[in-house]
Parts: C-alpha cells; structure tokens; sequence
C-alpha cells in the first residue's frame, strides 16, 4: 500500500499549493489507490522525520520499504512504474522530453515562479520588494514566455501537452504556474493559459485538488480548536 | 559520439559555475569522450536552438539522435546507462536515494543558495539587497545546516557522499555549493565543507574544471579581440 505524507495543518493560502498536491495528482492519473499520514510542527523537527525527510517537508511517499522524498523524485518513481506518467523507457527521446520538462519545471521555472509568488505574499507592502519586484516580474515573464512559445511546437501546431502526451512533467509545470493565480500573469499568455486550463480539466486533477483541500480544510479547523 | 554544448563565451565570474561543468564532471566520471560545440548569443536566441533548449540555455547533451537539456536531466540519462553515476535500477532504494539527492540538490538547495548568489553577484550595493539579504542568508543557511546533518548519518557515523557511494546527485550539490564560495558559507559547516573537498578533490571534476576554465579562457579572450 502507497502511504503519503502530508503536513497535519496548513495556512490557507497554502491550500492548493503546498506539494502533496502533484503527487496526489500523479497517483490519480495512474489510478493508485493510496492512505494518508500526517506530520505536524514537532513531527517535522524530529530526528525521526528528518532521517526521511532531510528539509523536514512534505511530502514522502512509502511503497513497500521504499521510502521517497521530493516531489519530484517521487514523480519520476511513479513514472518509472506507469505509462500514464511517464512513457516507457524503450522510447528513449519521448521519455527523455518528459523527463527534461519535470526537471525544467522544477529547476529553469519554478525558481523564478516561487521567488515572485513569495514576494507577494509575504512582502508586498515592504519598500525593499517594491524595488526588486520589477526585476522579479520580468524573469518570470521570460520565462512564462518561452513555455509559451514551446507550446507553439516548431511547425505551428499547438501542443497540448509538454512533451507531446500528458505526462509527469504537465503535473509539475501546472502546479508551478498555479502559484501565479493571484497575479493574472499566466492570463497573458493565452497558449500557456489554455495549457494550463486543459490540465486543470483532467478529472484527475479535480480528484486531487478535492481530496488535498478537504483534507486541509479539517486540519487548519481542527487547529484552531 | 556525445556532443556538449557549451556557451561560446563567459564573463569572468561565472567560468567554474556555468552548467555546463556539471555534466563534463559527469562524463569524465563515466570516462565517457565527447566533442564540444558552442553556441554564442544570436544562437542561444535562434528558433533551430529553442527548438533544442527552449530557453536558450546551456548544456545540451547529444547522443546518436537524442538531445537533452537541462543538466538534471542529462545527469539522469547518463546515470541510467552508467553505474558509476546511479545505482542500478534494480537496487531500488539505493537508486532512489541518489534520484532524491539530485532533485533536493536542484530544487531544496540551489533556489535559495542561487538566489543569495545572485543578490551578492549583482545587487550587493542596492539598498533594497541590503534590506533582504539577511533573509536569504538565513535561508541559505538553513538549508546548508541540513544537509550538513544528513552527512553526519542517524548512527552517528559520517557519510563520505550524499547517497553512500558517489553518485550524480554529489556532482549537482557540490557545484551547488560552488556558488558560494566568495561567502566563507559552508566553512561554517565542517562536514558539509570536508564533504565538498572530498568531491573536488575527484580527479574526474579537477579534469572536467580545466576543460571548462580552459574553455572560457580562450573563449573570453577571443570575445575581447
């Protein structure tokens, strides 16, 4: 039995975003059923957690004594067992262009995406973020722009998906764009707007999102009993 | 016969941090040849190279018909044909440890060592950098002070490598770490700083470091020409 690790409560604003979500939303996509476990503040902090989970986050995944760290990685371990995410590792240029668009999410992308997204929830009336947002905004429009201009394909043809079938690598791009929900600058792109649309759309990422928010919802209300 | 491509020149600062060593560590390593090819800056913003790197980045890795980008990925691809970069598959844990390492070394670690990096390398005289950058040096810190205790293992005895043997994700923490090196930053963290020496100290990253500097040397000098 797969058992994920989230955390016991979550402010709201995190609703929606905190990174069980992408993995909530792999496990739907292959069909896996899955129970949840609960880490709270002092759980994150203790020797115990930390030996699995070196950063004290969430989530970790368990599978039969295995036991997986980062999202992504966890991803790419689901994607390894299921075609649904991955594709099978005989058709290696298909498999590697999902495989670069996990990575590309998370590390070209996400960065920039999570470093503006930061800065408006948590700093947005200091006088020093007034100053560097500009900057901030430009690289993470570049970069919307060129996941955009990806989506245009080289022949004209509109993309639906990344790397040509819906794979791992939409899961992890989607959950980064969502972080710029409140921004409306996705909305500027219209490809990638519908990109993200179209993914949202996926039954399984309506299961997911369910499921997280729910489960989110009694927590920070069980907290603040 | 592997083809890495590189930028065609560099600022000083960045010779020794660019990517593009990441991966010449990697196949020096597997003790794999590869050729170099370089892309200069009208390149990097050429449909025919978007069409490769959508962002316009460095590296990219060929091999016989396959093209990868993002050093992440090429890392993997690398580790899934070479032992002597990722466990193999069938020892799932072990394998997955290593995987674990590199997405922690691109996404728990570099966003928030990257980010100081980069206010140090290019903002330090603002006063909105001044305003933040104890912010991001606690961060940093932070992040530095776990892995720092993931090396010191839960039995107490040290770990020599992230993944018990030398693996793919030490190459990507350790340039990682680089980036700080004009801080004195991980000397703050004794085992993190002896585990940093003790990967540099591979003759694979001393080769790999010389073709790369080298590379730049010449190429900077002839960008001044």
């Amino acid at each position: 039995m797969l058992t994920l690790t989230v955390l016991h409560s979550l402010p709201p604003f995190a609703i929606g975003l905190a990174r069980d979500l992408r993995v909530r939303w792999a496990l739907e996509e292959a069909g896996l059923p899955y129970r949840v476990r609960t880490v709270d503040q002092a759980g994150q902090q203790s020797a115990d957690y930390r030996r699995e989970q070196p950063f004290g986050q969430i989530p970790v995944l368990q599978d039969d004594g295995i036991a997986i760290f980062e999202s992504g990685a966890i991803l790419l371990y689901l994607g390894e067992r299921h075609p649904a995410l991955l594709p099978v590792q005989a058709r290696v240029q298909a498999r590697m262009e999902a495989t670069m668009w996990m990575f590309a999410a998370l590390n070209s992308v996400e960065p920039h995406v999570a470093r503006l997204g930061e800065l408006l929830a948590f700093h947005a009336g200091e006088a020093w973020a007034q100053a560097c947002r500009p900057g901030l905004e430009a690289m993470a429009a570049r970069r919307l722009g060129e996941v955009d201009a990806w989506l245009a394909g080289t022949d004209g043809v509109d993309r639906a998906y990344l790397a040509g079938e819906f794979s791992a690598a939409d899961i992890l791009m989607t959950t980064v764009l969502r972080m710029l929900d409140r921004t409306g600058m996705v909305d500027g792109y219209p490809r990638l707007a519908a990109y993200k649309e179209r993914c949202i759309a996926r039954p399984a990422f309506g299961r997911a999102l369910a499921d997280h928010a729910g489960q989110y919802t009694k927590e920070v209300a069980d907290a603040a009993i």
